[in-house]
């Protein structure tokens, strides 16, 4: 067997294709703040970006595995290549390439920077988890934050000198942060001091910089019970005092033996066990959850290109193990005699292959839809621009984090399925992006918590609105595909499955107005799941007409297109009409585990 | 948190259930085979390896898991507590349980062997291993071997002195066993020279017995290519030769490292290279693979039954832990000044656990049944009762090898979630159980290969006896539903079901008739699944009828049995009605990876 060509970690044609024929990336650069780009600029970050994913970060990747962090007297020693790999990572601009050239960054579109991103991720997860969370801390400074703390933390984040976390889970308050009892005790001179314990806390400390900036939430002496008591805090390992660094009394109690991401340490932290940590308070005081949504937010859509990255990348294994893998022959030719076929051949290996094409493109594709909406959020024309996009990205959210660690880890497992008895031994590498997935179900707010978002919150936001414009959407999809000439029977049916949904979401909101939470919510899994694949089949229609029209205007990408009609034609026939099932299901009332007695089990 | 209690594998009033109220076992002691046996002696049997499953197993499964066996000078070393473990293993009578007495057996009933062996696999399915690979090629002996082969070598291997393995697989030949490539040519004294490499071969050696015979497929010179050129062949690592035992010549070439099933080896084998390795011929030349799949049959019930039991060791594991996590509240009720309450009053969580008890208890009550027939198949009253069952069986095998496997897998990942960031740590043992069950698809004959024998093969077979005989039992299921008292609805939503997989599998059935294979088997996997869910929903079925019949005759179970009817009503409203659009599937012709070209990709 001829080893596979190295990984590509995503498909560059299917970048363009999302950047520049699915969406209009282009178009953005109308936007004033867009206006210094071009898609020549793009390509030069994306080329970069990709180019250092395979080059340095993929190769980097099973070392990191192998070797997880170490935690010896008390401080936690991450792989050494962290040296050299993070300053690399900032020398590439990642840690604020969104934000404004006089802040630092390069002021790109949130669409661009996600797609880049997603190179990183499938190269090496963990590496690139401290670039996210640094900057996602920092980010959350720089809106919150006073002018000192700008100064003196988030400038040196976004310089890479410093790391950054989001510290919000306790042992006691994992999903229910109303329960978090981290305390602030004001110090008399604008600080407070903390007492308190977190956990699972990724990159709570390393090696490679001289300091870590934990974004806190803690309860303020006083304050009330409940997540309206918390405030967020700005909690550095090392605090600067007489110009020099000293020790915050942020102790690492334990390191959690992480099952994948191994190169990402998730640690306990005790804070002021000694009576001597300091954090500063960031934004209003009992505002902290609220501030910590735009990092939770960030970090959703995150974890989604994490998912679309880990389920790529496998998938690129498992592509390049069946074209170069032969056993077996067809059905229909029984000759022993005759040389064996490359699986890729088999039909049950090309439906595994389509079905992980399936899911991670049309991930992808949601992904980038949901980060477009967020370029628009900020940067719209005008005000009713912002408020739809804002709206569209809420809604959006819990689908582009839940649908890639869902389906994203069943397209893992069929990486490993492909593989065959290899596929389970370590001595390759799909069994490792199958643990790295597990976690994206799990960590900022778990799929349950992500169906309750979806169904309790985002889908009535605004009396509906969130549902209309996104009912426009996919109104507006369905007639491009039609131009296009993308077969009728796939634009009316997910234009039936639509309706079936919002008059679902109008029943159900229903209930839940009239005071039934409990029948409201019971199906939110199944309204998730079926939210989903209609969110996803939305993609893949919008991905059909674009196709449809590049075979139109012809040219080399012609087998490619192709591939891309294969995959509409998959998941809106065999995906798409399970919508009507989980609909009919959420509306039956079916109440087995809502009476379901715990000591029924 | 406290710690949960220790795990009781599977319910043993569960099991009890199965055995003696949806089945009748006890009935099966008026078939003569089985007439010296009673309730008594079923429940000594079970309640000695229920023990030591949970006092002894258990305890070692987590040190076996850490510490694989090692590969050095030649030999490998298996988990030192091995030496232990396998005497007592083989004492408890496992090794032959199900055979004659006069063979050293205690003639149980299959179906209470099963049950009781999946106590072991849910404890530390590696140490099982090794009981089940022995026994399974000695019977291969039993069954075909000349009288010398059964006092040299099954003798040993039953009682404990030497262990088993089957050596199908070569580098080039895993599905495709069409392509084996080991030779064995004759050596003049009735023995065969044998060379080749073999792979994947468990339990292919090990440090605590002083031998292990390699049922090992191989090509006599001059044999056909293909399967039927197959030989079967005994090839032990130690001859007996002048009343010793002498080298064989069979090395060890390397040792793959699985993601699971640590405890037992997974080795590359090679055979003559010294020009000095035995093997004697077992059955008849040319016969090897027909021989074999006794072997390969009883291995899939094994690997059905190790799916099922690591879903259940893994469910209780979620159970015990959602009955004893606080966290967060009931929607409607938010007040975060009251405690928090166990994780099990989520509905969430609920439905996650309701459906691994769903998946599990489905699963064991499939088991339960295929087993029950391969009892029948052998020791059935009459020519036709044993044929009915032996078709059934067939039948049930690739349903019971691959529905634990695949949805065992899916409730492994809902034992992680329910377990939260926890879940994804090595403190806890959900992650392993993950890491175990996914062997369960591949190996035995992928999900794949389970749905091209199931709907090529088996519902075929007999000129369509065999889906007659399981139309029967579904129906002789819905009338004693009916009998019961269980709700109309489901008993008519299973025949309907029933109906239309009959109908499917007429049309499929005729296609290939017709010659065209292709469009036959192209949605193979999606009729796996149909018939996987039909299949679990007859036994959910079969289980309500139970229930119901429990609960008329009152007493103490009421908790049990009400368990029992949410959770058919759960599969039954929520599974079952998959079905349909499974079967409009596959008649759809829906041609997506049929008609993708690789280039497409």
């Amino acid at each position: 067997m001829t080893a596979p060509a190295s990984n590509p970690l995503l498909s560059d044609r299917d970048v363009d294709f999302q950047l520049y024929e699915v969406l209009d990336t282009e178009a953005l650069c109308q936007l004033p703040a867009f206006a210094d780009h071009s898609r020549e600029t793009f390509t030069l970050f994306l080329d970069s970006t990709r180019r250092f994913a395979r080059d340095v970060l993929l190769p980097t990747y099973r070392l990191m595995d192998n070797e997880p962090p170490s935690f010896r007297d008390g401080r936690v020693h991450v792989h050494p290549l962290m040296r050299k790999l993070y300053p690399q990572l900032v020398e590439l601009g990642l840690l604020s390439a969104t934000h404004p050239v006089e802040a630092g960054g390069q002021q790109l579109p949130i669409t661009v920077y996600s797609l880049a991103s997603a190179y990183l991720m499938a190269a090496n997860l963990s590496a690139y988890g401290f670039i996210g969370l640094t900057s996602g801390a920092a980010h959350l400074i720089q809106a919150f934050g006073s002018p000192w703390l700008k100064d003196e933390f988030m400038a040196r984040m976004y310089r890479g000198e410093w790391t950054g976390t989001m510290a919000l889970t306790e042992p006691q308050a994992g999903s229910s942060l109303a329960d978090v009892k981290t305390r602030a005790t004001p110090a008399g001179d604008g600080t407070y001091r903390i007492t308190g314990s977190k956990i699972f806390i990724s990159g709570g400390d390393q090696d490679f910089t001289e300091n870590v900036v934990h974004l806190t939430l803690a309860r303020i002496e006083g304050a009330p019970a409940g997540t309206r008591g918390l405030s967020l805090f700005a909690v550095p390992a090392r605090r600067p005092e007489g110009g020099r660094l000293v020790d915050n009394d942020v102790r690492v109690a334990g390191a959690i033996h992480k099952i994948g991401w191994k190169g990402l340490p998730s640690l306990a932290l005790n804070y002021g066990e000694g009576g001597d940590c300091r954090g500063w308070l960031v934004g209003e005081a009992g505002k902290g959850l609220a501030h910590m949504f735009q990092m939770m937010n960030e970090a959703r859509i995150m974890v989604g290109l994490n998912g679309v990255a880990t389920a790529s990348v496998a998938y690129h294994e498992a592509l390049a193990y069946a074209q170069n893998r032969p056993q077996g022959r067809p059905a229909w030719e029984k000759d022993a005699a005759r040389p064996q076929r490359p699986i890729i051949e088999h039909a049950d290996v090309r439906r595994m292959l389509l079905r992980q094409k399936a899911i991670v493109e049309g991930g992808l594709s949601l992904l980038a839809a949901a980060s477009w909406q967020a370029d628009v959020a900020v940067h719209g024309k005008t005000e009713e621009e912002r408020r739809r996009a804002g709206l569209l990205l809420d809604l959006l959210t819990p689908l582009a984090k839940t649908f890639p660690a869902e389906k994203g880890f069943e397209a893992n497992a069929l990486a490993v399925q492909v593989h065959g008895g290899y596929g389970y031994s370590s001595e390759y590498l799909p069994e490792a992006y199958l643990r790295d997935q597990k976690l994206n179900s799990i960590h900022e707010g778990t799929t349950g918590i992500q169906g309750l978002d979806l169904l309790g919150r985002k889908v009535m936001a605004a009396g509906g609105e969130a549902m209309r414009a996104f009912t426009e959407e996919v109104g507006a999809t369905v007639e491009r595909a039609r131009k296009a000439g993308v077969e009728p029977a796939w634009g009316e049916a997910l234009n039936r499955a639509q309706q079936e949904v919002v008059e679902l979401t109008m029943e159900l909101g229903a209930a839940g107005m009239a005071g039934e939470v409990e029948r409201m919510l019971r199906h939110s899994a199944d309204y998730m799941e079926l939210f989903s694949v209609l969110a996803v089949s939305w993609r893949w229609l919008a991905q059909a007409a674009a196709a449809r029209e590049g075979l139109a205007r012809g040219g080399e990408s012609r087998d490619f297109y192709e591939g891309k009609l294969a995959a509409a034609q998959y998941w809106l026939n065999t995906e798409l009409p399970r919508v009507t099932h989980l609909v009919a299901l959420c509306r039956s009332g079916e109440d087995s585990y809502t009476r379901m007695k715990p000591e029924w089990f």
